[in-house]
Order: C-alpha cells, then sequence, then structure tokens
C-alpha cells in the first residue's frame, strides 16, 4: 500500500537531520571517484564521487527512498495513477517514449497506441514535406519550419533543436532549418519572420489548450504577414494540440497533431510538441532515436537500488544539499556548446515542477522545496559567474555535463593539445577545485572548497544520448517531488499574474476599474507601463 | 578622509537590522508607486514602489550611504584612486564614456585622452569598412564580423548586439552582421564558421592580456580555417588588446586597438572591446549615442540624495533585500524580447564582483555578499520558472525591465489589444501579482505575495537608453560592492580552475605526476574525461 507522507514525517528524513555532515574535501579520493559511477541509458555515466555523501548519508538517503516509496510512486505513475492531484490527471510523458509497465487505457484507449500513432502520423507528414508532397501553398518545397509556441513548447523543443543542429550537419541528417517564436513582444516574431522566405516556410502552432495568448497573438501576426505576402496561411500551417481545442481539426490548418491533458507542457519534448518540429529538422529517425535513449533512462529509474538508479541517486543528494545542508540554488554545467540552451529548458522542468508551498493534498508545508536552477555552458560560465561559485559566501551544487567527443570535425592543437582536450581538462580541472579548494596565506587566494558537484558523461551528444539526458533530468525532479510530497505536474502559481493581465486588457484604457481589490494598483501601473490604446 | 569599514561595522547597518521589516502587501498603494519615481538618463525612470522599504529602513538606508561614502567613494574611483586593491589598479570604466571629474593621468598620459583616441581610431577604421576602402585579402568587401572573445569580452557585446540589431534594421543603422566566437568547445566555432563567407568576414580577436587560452585556441582554429580556404589571416583579423601584450603592434592583423588594465573584462562594453564590433554592426554614431547615454547614467549616479540616485537606491535595496531579510537570489526579468541575453551579462557583471568572501584588505568577512543572478525576458519566464518565483519556499527578489514602444513595426489586435499592449499589461500585472499576492480557500491557489521588485521603465529601447541601462547596473554593483567593503574589480576565484586545468595539460596523457596535492585525484577525473592526446 503506497503512503504520501510529507517528507519531515519521515524516518529516514529525521535521521539524516542527525547525522553528522561529511566534509567532501576530506572525502574525496581518487579511489571513491572510481567508485561512484552509476551506469545510464546511452553510455552515460553518473558519477557521484565531488558530494558530501558518505556511508552514514547514503543509507539514510535509501532509507528516504524506501519510506517515500519513490520508485513505487514512479510506477504508479507510469501505470496511470492520477499523480497530478490538483488537476485530477495522469502523468504520461514516459508513455510517450514507451511502455513501461501495465497498459494506460483511458475512456477505452490505450494511451501508448494513441501517442505512438501520432508520432508516426507526424513521421509520415514530415516524409511528405522531404520528399516535396507537401509543399507551401505556392508550390514550392518547405525549406523552414518555424514553431510558433511558450514555456513547454518552446524551451524544450529549442534546447533540444540547438543541441542535435551541428550533429545532424556532420551526420547528414539535416533536413530543414528550424526557427522558433515565442514571446509575446512583436520584435520576437518580427525578427524571425525578417529572416524567413515565407513561401518556403512551415508554421507549427503549439498550444495544448489553443487558448494560450501569446501563441494566438503570434499565430495572428504570422497568418497576416503570410497574407500580406500574398499566400494562403492554412498552406504553411498545422497544429499541435489537445483534440478537445479549437485548433483540433480545423481547416485553418494544414494538420493537426494531438497530445492530451497527461502530458504537461514542460514534459512535453518526447510528444508531437517536440516530435513535430525535430523530426522536421533532422528526420523522424532522429527524433526515434532520441525517443528510445529516453526510454532505456526511463527503465533504468525503476532500479530500486540507489546506487544503480541515477535519477533517484541524483534527486536524494539535491534533497540532502536542499534540506540538510541548506543549499538554495543549483547550476547546470554543460561543457557542450551544443547545450547551451538546455539549462534554461531545466530551469523551467525544476521551477515549475517543485517551486510549490504546498503538498499534493494542498496543505502547507515547513520545508524547502526545488532550488533556483541556472546555468551557462562551460568554459564560458568560467569567465562569468563562476568566481561567486569559488568564492563567494553561498555554496552552489553543480551540475556537470561532459561528452569525450565533439559534434563537429575541425579542431586545432595548441600549446600541446586540442581545443577539445582543453574543454575536458578544465571540466575535470573544476570538479576538483570546487571540492578540494586550496589553502594560501593571501586570503583573497584562498579557495574554500567544499563546493559539492555530480558529473554526467557520455561519448557523444548524439539523439539517443539527448534522449538519456533530458529523461534523467526529469525523472530526477519527478523524485524530488515524490520525496517533498508534492504536486510536480501542476502549476497554479502561473494563473495570478495572467488573470490580472486580462483584467487589465478588457478594462477601458487599462484603467482596470472593477471590483478586484488591486484595480487602484493595477491602474497605477497600467499608467506608467501601457502605451495609449490602438 | 574616506575610511573603509565592513558592513557590520557601520552603524547605519546596526541600525537596520533593529528596524521592524515592513509588509511590502501592506505597504503598496497606488500613492506610493506614484512617489517612488527616480528618473534615470535618457529617459528611463527606476520605481521602488514594490519593494518592502518605508521611511524608517530608507533612512538607514540612508545612513548607510553617508556612514560608507559611498558616493565618495565612487568620485574617488572616477579620478584615478587604486580601488581594485588586490591587484593595485585604478578602476576606469566610466572614463571610456567621459570625463566625471578631475582627470586621470597616468606615466603622464591623461587616460580619457587615451580612451577617446582609441574609440576615435576605432570609428575611422570602422568608415573605411564600411566605405570598402579596407577590404579582405582577397579584394572583398567585408560584410561580416566575427568576435573571438570570452567573458567579458563575449557577453557584454553579445547582449548589446542582440539588444541594438532590431533597432538597428529599423533605423537604416545596420551596418555588417556579427557574430560571436567564445566557447574553447570547437563545436562554438566550427558552427559560426560554417554560417560564414570567410572571405568577407573580420575577425575581431579579443584578449586584453593576449594570453587567455580559449581565445587564442580558437583564434588559431580561424586562421586555419582562412589558410584552408587560400585567404591570407592578417588580411582578415584585428586586435582589440593592451599595448604591452603579444598581440600588440603585431604583423598578424590588419590594425590593433588598445584598452588597458584599468577597464575590467566585464566592465570593458563601453571600451574597445564592445566599441570595435557594435561600430562594425550599427555604425561608430550608434555607439557614441551608447556611451553617451552611459555617461549621463554615470553623472546622476554622483547625486548624493538616494532618493534621486537611482544606481544607489537600487543597490542598497539589494542590500537590505540579501543581508536583512536573507535572500540570496536575485531574477532579472527584462520584458524586451532584444535583451534576451542581457541577464546573462549582468549574471557575469554581479557575480564575478561581488561574489566574494574577503574585504577590499584581504580579511575574511561574516555578511553575505554578491547573490546569484539570473533571468530570461518576459513574457517567456512567466510559462517557465515564475511559479517558483510565485509559490515556492524562497523569495527571490526581481528586477524588471520595460520600455512603452517596441523596436520593430508590425502588430496585431487580438480580443482587443496589441501584442505590445500585452506585454505591457503582463508587465504591470506581474509587479501587483507578486507584491499583494492572492488569499483563496484552496492552499494551492494561494499566493503569499510580498515578493519585492523594482522596475527600470523607459519609452524605447535604443542606444542611449541601453548605456544608460548598463550603467544603471555596472554602478549598482559598484556602490554594493563599497558598502560589503569588498573588491569588485578583481577576479581571484577564477584562479585555481585554470591553474588546475594548465597542470592537466601539461602532464603526459593527462596524468598530471608533480607535486601538486590533488595530481591523483585531477588523474582520476582526467581518466574519465580526457580524450586519448592527439
Amino acid at each position: 500500500m503506497v503512503k504520501f507522507v510529507n517528507l519531515d514525517d519521515c524516518p529516514g528524513f529525521q535521521e539524516l537531520l542527525r547525522l553528522a555532515r561529511p566534509s567532501l574535501a576530506s572525502l574525496l579520493s581518487a579511489t571513491r571517484v572510481a567508485g561512484c559511477e552509476v551506469p545510464m541509458a546511452a553510455g552515460l555515466v553518473f558519477n557521484w564521487g565531488a558530494t558530501p555523501v558518505d556511508g552514514a548519508v547514503l543509507s539514510a538517503l535509501e532509507k528516504i527512498a524506501r519510506d517515500q516509496q519513490l520508485v513505487e510512486k514512479y510506477r504508479m505513475l507510469a501505470e496511470g495513477a492520477v499523480m497530478n492531484t490538483g488537476e485530477k490527471r495522469m502523468v504520461l510523458h514516459h508513455l510517450a517514449r514507451g511502455q513501461l509497465g501495465a497498459p494506460v487505457v483511458h475512456n477505452g484507449r490505450n494511451l501508448r497506441d494513441f501517442y505512438e500513432g501520432e508520432r508516426r502520423r507526424v513521421a509520415d507528414f514530415v516524409r511528405a514535406v522531404h520528399a516535396g508532397t507537401i509543399r507551401g501553398s505556392t508550390g514550392k518545397e518547405f525549406s523552414t519550419a518555424v514553431q510558433i509556441g511558450i514555456g513547454g513548447s518552446d524551451l524544450g523543443p529549442r534546447a533540444l533543436h540547438i543541441a542535435l543542429e551541428r550533429w545532424a550537419r556532420e551526420h547528414g541528417r539535416m533536413k530543414m532549418d528550424a526557427r522558433f517564436i515565442s514571446n509575446v513582444d512583436p520584435d520576437d516574431a518580427n525578427a524571425v519572420l525578417a529572416r524567413c522566405d515565407l513561401e518556403r516556410t512551415l508554421f507549427i502552432l503549439v498550444s495544448k489548450s489553443g487558448t494560450t495568448q501569446e501563441t494566438l497573438a503570434n499565430e495572428v501576426l504570422v497568418r497576416s504577414r503570410l497574407e500580406g505576402a500574398g499566400l494562403k496561411p492554412s498552406g504553411h500551417m498545422i497544429a499541435v494540440t489537445s483534440e478537445t481545442s479549437p485548433l483540433a481539426r480545423n481547416p485553418g490548418y494544414l494538420d493537426s497533431f494531438y497530445i492530451d491533458d497527461f502530458i504537461g507542457g514542460r514534459y512535453s519534448s518526447s510528444s508531437a510538441v517536440g516530435g513535430v518540429v525535430l523530426s522536421l529538422a533532422f528526420g523522424p529517425e532522429s527524433f526515434s532515436d532520441f525517443l528510445d535513449g529516453a526510454h532505456k533512462a526511463d527503465r533504468m529509474a525503476l532500479e530500486p537500488d540507489i546506487r544503480r538508479n541515477a535519477a533517484l541517486l541524483d534527486a536524494l543528494i539535491g534533497l540532502y544539499e536542499r534540506n540538510v545542508l541548506g543549499m538554495g540554488t543549483t547550476a547546470v554545467l554543460p561543457y557542450a556548446d551544443a547545450l547551451a540552451r538546455f539549462p534554461a529548458h531545466l530551469q523551467q522542468l525544476d521551477m515549475e515542477s517543485n517551486g510549490k508551498r504546498v503538498n499534493r493534498d494542498g496543505a502547507a508545508i515547513s520545508y524547502s522545496t526545488g532550488p533556483v536552477v541556472f546555468g551557462e555552458p562551460g568554459t564560458n560560465g568560467q569567465h562569468s559567474f563562476y568566481q561567486l561559485l569559488h568564492q563567494g559566501t553561498d555554496i552552489v551544487p553543480l551540475q556537470f555535463i561532459g561528452f569525450l567527443e565533439g559534434q563537429t570535425r575541425g579542431d586545432v592543437e595548441v600549446e600541446g593539445s586540442t581545443s577539445r582536450r582543453k574543454l575536458q581538462a578544465n571540466l575535470a580541472a573544476q570538479i576538483v577545485a570546487f571540492a578540494r579548494g586550496q589553502a594560501d596565506d593571501n586570503p583573497n587566494k584562498t579557495f574554500p572548497g567544499n563546493r559539492p558537484s555530480t558529473l554526467i558523461r557520455g561519448t557523444r551528444l548524439d539523439p539517443a544520448a539527448l534522449g538519456a539526458l533530458l529523461a534523467h533530468f526529469e525523472n530526477k525532479v519527478m523524485f524530488q517531488g515524490f520525496a517533498w510530497n508534492i504536486n510536480s505536474f501542476d502549476q497554479e502559481g502561473v494563473q495570478l499574474g495572467k488573470l490580472l493581465a486580462k483584467r487589465l486588457l478588457s478594462g477601458a484604457n487599462g484603467s482596470a476599474n472593477g471590483t478586484h481589490g488591486d484595480d487602484e494598483l493595477l491602474a497605477a501601473y497600467a499608467g506608467l507601463l501601457l502605451p495609449p490604446n490602438a
């Protein structure tokens, strides 16, 4: 019988609080590094050597995993339990990449079949576009795909696109250019459209509900631009939406592809939300490889032994750093230029999922939940914010990512080493520098060390590795949510701002006359910020 | 007589600690919003209405400004005092945009004349490139500039370039494309070079010391690519460096432009480091307008009354949030797509300047210094990490930025409002939602409010406004550093990682045999991460 218990009611956590807090600098050794390896999917490896976790802490974390039944809850989720308690929904993004347990049937429909069926429909559509069977309204072949979406319909697909673009060029998988329009600031769409040959551009409108303010505004802007260019908008636009949205089966689109309420926006990269644009850009096979990598990671996350389950262990170490050591921020530092926007996606994934202050039943909790997440690629970050990471007054746990091989050919040897070798040497050096620090007679040159980090390493960043990497973080966030006993799958915190913006926009001249207690205040800010109404 | 005293030895700070902590939600009113306006340069306005600062707190902050002699120290700095104590250097980035006080003469040279002379040399060179007088090695006109630099030679110029690109297109100021290579990961340079017509590309090598590992490696990579294309590298490359570096007056470059040790990397956007690429892209006049905006902001930051000095007040409010309210992170949220990478630049500016744990004399301090800084443009962030900002367990102070007008034409009206109006309405609504929150019977739909924010607003984002915005944050960071009694101008924290990376790269096969205590550990990570030596 699975029970849902707050973290501070969990015996393993109480035990963890009582334990001595080991010094990372003393703990770390070459032997430990070799012993702290956990295999992941697609050839990746998770190394947690440089964390302040000794045998006693690990045992307590193991106890938390058992007490909080983390893997059992994951299995329940994968098999269709209503884990999104607030919205009373199942949580099925794993099912978009493969079957993990018992079939999930909803209203008589096997949902794995549904997701896989949509993936095949996307693949068929994409092949027809690539073959030139499906063309623009003036008969020209499509050369560019532009995704219109925001939040989960933007960050994940965009980060994954950047992550694979160079790989695709090197491996002959580059099929079409892809661009993204997200912000309601029309400067965004105008800048993207200025670089598009509209006759050859296919727009992908992505909104699950079909009511996202930003996305609909950008759709109208794009349609007016297409019309202005003498093109038929419906011949240049497809929709990714739910079957019940106004965009579904709508003659305004060339075709529509479906997701459902059981795949949340920030978890939707492996559904049609990511699938259409990534398949258009790199071919349906690349996207299938990505899903395979993610599915393998999902399978490995079912492993009950925390020593052999990278996502679970990563989650628990993060919890120790957050709830025992009191660290409020986490940095994601990929030593791979292709992962330039991957931290921005993880920022949404983590902060929107676990930035919560009530438990899954809606009761207030008294411990910290999700941290602030940020990051930039190395070595760039070394020349930017690493100063604070090394010598600031707060400790920020680090998540390093690195690959033996690059995505492109073309390297040079300078002072006895290639650029790639320099990149990797810097990564190795940073882990040691953060953990061990350095004494110096000059306090300004002293490094306190004891800055923990984890490392995910792989051979190369290809679609399968990228899928495994994404699934790792999704599963880490899920396990942390279970341990905190929160609902990682709703986002009530985004509603109030939306509501107040709508009040302002519906009021005459932004004066927001009405009954809301803050109308006077809204009007004051509107007076400062809103341009005269058109 | 100016004295340097730790923050916790400052009477104003002790007073601040004893004061009641006002509730923002109760404090905030339409009257307060109107009364909390501080004019900035270039038509910008700083509004601090939505901060938990009442009259008593403001008086204590004022006392800190007096006790710590913040404006006096700024004046000293501007007039050439050795404020970078660790490196025993003056700090003169303000002088690159204009004279603020007494002339600064070093080794018989008036440094304002030097910086201004270099700016004019840059302008002349750029005009010759635009006129086609200076051409590539095969006689073709240059159409693209590529900056090769990292950290301060990359983030600022890159963020400013993105910020002005759309403005320049609309105003006929677009002269050349510009791109940036920074990461030592060769995937970065390879991807940029794949999109360049090398015959028409001018590379700007930026390294003050002329010894930056990443930049020199990328230079060799670019030179080999130019040679491979049958081009003469020296005809396609200029240098921005110090007069004493190996790159200065070197026949390997078409020309060289100079900075000196008194302008730190993260403060160098208004020197030739930013000036060359921005002038090539948008013309020397645009860059001059940017400098004028920054210089006006610098002048206004000399104002002793904190109620009329936006940078000073912003600094002190941040200090209150950090050192009294215990908030460890700050988010920068520009409601302007063009400022997409401005938060990444501020992340370096702030975290590298104030992420310090010793005071300016090198003695350990016992209070918190610089926060973690992160951010993304609105409304994008609303669909990403705002969940945690509204309902997470930690409070993150927010810095909003917004403009009445956009940079591009082309907007549409949907449901009674333009996209621009929607953008601004969201900004107004978020400030109110964060500050006031909302009660609800359902705790999951409750917003606790009391989330502080400041707002910088302007009419439009043009070069002058951008200069004023950049200078505002530089001066804010400087004032905070003075208040904390730290040196905001060195970066000793980046040295250890560099050192250990060099040890690894110089060792045979990455085994790093040597005398360093961590060599075994370095070798362990090298074994996991380093590819076989070429």
